[in-house]
């Protein structure tokens, strides 16, 4: 059994990281932590755990590390960068669900974020992306988490652009989230009565998330991409639809664009393309780690559409990190993540 | 592995059938069918099921019970009856999550529901409240499984009543449903706009769950009791609340309460107790098979008030028959069931 | 014009008074104070005024007497009875939205909140269910207006207990409200992913508005009448609905039951009766000052089921507020008030 | 009074419009048919009209041309043409919620709708986009009244398409909107359990209401637009929100565009421009008929991206066929129309 430590396990992500590692069969938590509620029992945090007595732990990295094959971290950005060390990784590996290993250029996490305090270990690790990075990520000891939007983002343009089948700077992504991607600490936007029966962009042109889809488009084009990346907030709890629009640069046609996406993601189990005049809702996906994209070619004008959907919470969050843990461990990817999505939910 | 049949595979309760049993170690789904999608693929009905190849077939109980060793039965009132047969049960075994089989009573079946039309077949069916009958229910061929709002609403009441504590005649259960206990069939009710955002009661004192309660309650008591039966509809996709009141025949504490249900579910995975000044929330629930019970005694009024919660579509249907499967083909009763709820969702 | 003033205009039951004040054709707001927000627009805390430049003034209630006809009052309770005077009072009206004047008896006001500190104002405090005491109102300096509860459960249950119909120890309240109901103030419990689809009881047994209703029907009965009161929290933002249970003292039909509700509210315009069979919806009455009553009789228990419904914020506060100035100041009670429900929303 | 008649009053735009003009100090309702209701009480089809005797009658266009001065239309498209005649119009004016004088490029009607059967009228037809429209409205016969999107989508880019500062070829609308906009008639997707706690794009690259915005831009902008439009489907009742994507020409500062925004909208009373930083939610103009519009400079991009909101039922449809039936009998144009967004909803 893969033993598992947690670190900031009371979040959204770091309770959806709990429930997936709990019913997985080649792993055990060995060790929770939360900063907030140390000393108490998880149940009190998450009554959905009144049969499992779990207790938050005061977190001692150092310690978790000789007794965890791996520690996931489920942190706000700069504080996972303060207690990444090498001390640690020469004794686990390292799953961060947070930002600060993501962005391969420093320059770019030090403008869009803070500070970074493990600027020796950047290079080291790799983003997680698993059906992109697989062979990248298997031998690593530590591994970037891609951010929710991200994740459904790169994953719905990357064939396109790998194929250098659209205009770059043309690219432009609409995004919508369920209300468990802000998390659980209080704010007014997020109060029931503020969110419920509304819908609103924020953080626009101005998302952290953008640096983040631009790197791995950039890699992905071998030139530098700059988009346009849009959030918004939806009256639900979880999923994520990005509605991705570009220009083709030639006049494509429905099966040219199919088969850029059969040829990156025909043997991924995770990925499910639609098919042709169906596209993802976000409910077909929910509680699950799959990702759905359909896309369409609008002859008049010259785009192309692409809509991806993912569970924020699960494939954007906790279900990939485990898949990362999967890989680094060798296991069957599907391990412990081969939920069919609950309908309806 | 055990064969499994699925007649009326496409109406909420089936898909939650479907999704239970396609991750369950030891079933396979052999074959589902569908009055109004045969020859469909199922992931046309049902798009979570992209991945997943099922195929809705033509009815044909004679041929299925051949074929496997279990059929679940997802059908309305008065077509199940209809179906079962002294030579399908010769067969295989037969689980019910419709109304036909739950009443030991014909006439109070005739007299809320319509025309019985296996009369002889009836006295052998058992009432599949696995925390309560289980033992029954080993060896049986046929077996009810009991509503959704009746699951909530026994066990929430019975360690009372079978101690007799309570007053009898006393028992007001006012309960509270998402709304996919109405299932997927189109109405004006059920119509987006005119649900959301509102409450209300209906089938107020007419609920047909009403005398599935009583003739249970009854049993526990050793004598007739008749109870206040009150549905709603809340604005939300899955769970069950039940809030329970009833007179103190004595001037009990909330110990002596708290030892009732000890003695009756102290041992039962499926059934958690909250502590006191904490009661059930549906979402707690979501997602599994766990029935949460919380209690406090009113000394003002000389009422206890049990609070009982589910999640309706599996406790309160599919899992509970999945359970009964377990328990009909005598293999870990937790089988396959082990969801720690999904929160939030 | 009527010179209003608002003191504690930020929170949800304030800026509804906010609203239906801007629209009065015969009153004008001279100033609304919070003491949170203070030197800021109103537009800022509700950006639903961008187009009123409404500022949010620092409270000084002495000043404010002396330039209003009017001072209503939406505050936390224990903080009116400190600022109401007889100074205030001999100056202008006051209408307190509140608990402080509510309840008569100060034992049980102090029972069940907290230290009352205008015991001398209080026994000249009318209590403002405008469709009971409307003639106690006319004339009074100071308005206790009902809490939204209350105002639900009293009016549907005041002829049945007037009429001595039904046994008073047998009165059960099971109510559901919105989540506006719970106010602006951040708590994890009003977080939008903890609120949202689901359900819940909470102060069972033990809400503050039950010795107010009891309050009431006591008076209406003539003797001391002790109930079982339990709210319930919906995932919608506005509405309550109240289920009242009672045992008949006699073999009342449907028809003897309406003509009590008749008799008491057939003149009343803001009280609907459904038609038999026909039950209330929250949705219903949104948005309008409206309550909306239906009833059956159960013969099989021998009870009656009263079923009431209204808008938390409107006629369960800032509507049935503004009906009691109309009172107060004579003119006709609809000014200001005649809404249709707006639906669906 | 203005005697109004409704036809097709039992749609959501239609109940809007009953609402709305039901509380029209200078309108009043003389008749109001329902082809699926006649004969039937209006508060049997919608419950809130408890109070408001109405009864929907059987339609004859004819004779409701002689009673009223104004006829509103509220149905499918391709009925309206066939209703409209010469005759109606010399005896009353028309305003038709629906899309069939909305085009004045018959062709463009034609490949989007189906056949029109009033081409002779059609070019009478004025758009009732009474912000840009208003001098022409004026002392017309038939006003086409606008869509949801188009209203919203058109009111946020109008001032950059008509001062020239965006490229043309470049705009994108990404709108989301409520599920009252889909209207009352059943259907799978508008059933409760589908559409709730979900996120959908639908009709991509196809939605008719494309040509709509298409021809009123190109109006503006004096030559051909051609947009891409995709429509996404919210979990809330009301409200859309335009995400409006556009490059612009040169190098536009914030205050560039705020003064385009100010010279066009500047003294429009139901246009507020949000502040710098702040942007539009649909939640703060629900229940109104104010249209809000934010925007920002994306220099990264070069892009300006524009946010408008409105309530779909309201300043989407009823609201804004009153806002015409002012302009139509010279009354001031907020006459009935004056609300304050109702918060929160």
């Amino acid at each position: 059994m893969i033993k598992v430590g947690i670190i900031g396990a009371t979040g959204y992500a770091g309770s959806e990281l709990v429930r997936l590692l709990t019913s997985h069969p080649q792993a055990e938590i060995t060790c929770l932590t939360s900063q907030s509620y140390a000393g108490k029992k998880y149940a009190e945090v998450y009554e959905s755990y009144r049969h499992i007595p779990y207790i938050c732990e005061e977190e001692d990295i150092e310690k978790m590390a000789e007794q965890c094959d791996v520690i996931f971290l489920a942190l706000p950005h700069g504080v996972a960068s303060k207690k990444v060390s090498e001390s640690v990784l020469s004794k686990c590996k390292v799953i961060d669900l947070g930002a600060d290993f993501r962005l391969s250029d420093l320059d770019t996490y030090e403008k869009w974020y803070t500070t970074h305090y493990s600027k020796d270990i950047l290079p080291e690790a790799v983003y997680g992306l698993c059906e992109i990075n697989r062979e990248k990520i298997r031998g690593r000891r530590i591994v970037a988490n891609p951010g929710c939007y991200t994740t459904c983002s790169i994953l719905s343009m990357y064939p396109l652009v790998k194929e250098g089948m659209v205009e770059l700077s043309s690219i432009i992504i609409d995004a919508k989230s369920g209300a468990t991607g802000a998390g659980r600490s209080l704010s007014l936007p997020n109060h029931y009565c503020e969110l419920n029966e509304s819908v609103k962009a924020y953080k626009i042109a101005s998302h952290r998330h953008t640096p983040e889809i631009e790197e791995q488009l950039s890699k992905a084009a071998g030139e530098e991409v700059i988009i346009s990346f849009t959030p918004h907030l939806i009256p639900m709890d979880r999923g994520i639809l990005a509605t991705c629009y570009a220009t083709l640069k030639d006049s494509y046609t429905y099966e040219d664009i199919r088969a850029a996406y059969e040829k990156h993601y025909g043997g991924e189990y995770f990925i499910r393309l639609t098919k042709e005049g169906t596209f993802p809702e976000t409910k077909w996906v929910k509680g699950s780690n799959f990702v759905d994209i359909g896309f369409t070619v609008d002859k008049r004008t010259g785009r192309v559409i692409v809509i991806g959907a993912l569970d924020n919470l699960f494939k954007g969050a906790a279900g990939q990190a485990v898949q990362n843990m999967n890989i680094l461990f060798d296991i069957d990817e599907k391990t412990g993540l081969d939920y069919v999505p609950i309908f309806p939910a």
